[in-house]
């Protein structure tokens, strides 16, 4: 066991990200984490209420995206929308926890993640908020259906080649552009 | 058992497509489907040679898209394959299917799968091709990314919400349509 209870909290997190990705939610539950996290069950209920509050406190750090760039400029800002919709799965709740989002296998684990990516997309809206405020972007965009096609283009590719070709987020960067620019 | 060889056949492909959708590919076996189709398991052998044979002959069915509309017009015909892509998923694979293949649960089901999407896509793609070569489209037009934001966009929105807002297809059309015909 992990002495510091420092590297036990993150043992803990790193158990439960883990068994998410690789087994899907339903494999994450106390004592499936309390074994791969090398911690006995009752550090984890120390810790945690129960097994969705120690689920919800590891997603949360996860799907958290870093502050914006610290530019007016729309383009470099757009790519870091784009690299946090990619960062979200890649980095985040993994494909296997989409694909638990896509069959709700599991109710309440759909509930926390969905709470979860209500706040990741509303820190991706506000800085497509602070662009149109500038007339940065077209006049009739639609900021939730392209989040949508952004995360989406991601999930299509990784869906029907089992991989996504290099140069992601310059590739949707490109091709979405012009619906999102006001034109020059 | 149904009398008739060809509502046998319907009710086997019937029974393959629900057991998919509903319980994933893993679930899809000669007995199961016997089962469910309410015809016996030499049935199925006589018509198919294997599991993977009688999925295919059932999916092949389910993801060829009818014939494009008869039209030079862009924008009906981008709704075409804005409803294909819907079609595929919400008629076709369904969203097990599509989980499935993001965790590559089943590998030969991923294979028989992604094939058969090669081919669905191509009949989408040669739509392009055609306003492409009338000088419709954008000449920097990247088509496999485009149809990746317009297939993801329904599975985005579906993995964070559980559903799909209606006027899908046209809020699609709309958010998507500067980057795709060319500038009037």
């Amino acid at each position: 066991m992990p002495a510091d209870p420092l590297q036990r909290d993150e043992a803990i997190t790193a158990a439960v990200i883990d068994l998410l990705r690789t087994k899907g939610p339903k494999a994450v539950n106390v004592e499936a984490v309390a074994a791969q996290a090398g911690v006995a069950k009752t550090t984890i209920y120390r810790r945690y209420r129960d097994r969705e509050d120690m689920i919800a406190a590891a997603l949360t750090s996860l799907v958290s995206p870093p502050p914006p760039p610290t530019t007016s400029a729309l383009q470099p800002m757009l790519r870091w929308v784009i690299e946090q919709s990619f960062n979200a799965i890649e980095s985040g709740i993994g494909l296997g926890g989409v694909a638990a989002l896509l069959t709700d296998e599991d109710s309440r684990f759909t509930a926390l993640i969905r709470a979860l990516l209500v706040e990741h997309r509303a820190a991706l809206a506000a800085v497509f908020e602070d662009a149109a405020a500038a007339g940065q972007l077209r006049a009739d965009l639609d900021v939730d259906t392209m989040l949508d096609c952004i995360v989406g283009a991601y999930l299509a590719e990784r869906a029907r080649s089992g991989n996504v070709r290099s140069g992601w987020a310059q590739r949707i960067l490109r091709a979405l552009w012009p619906a999102i620019a006001a034109a020059p």
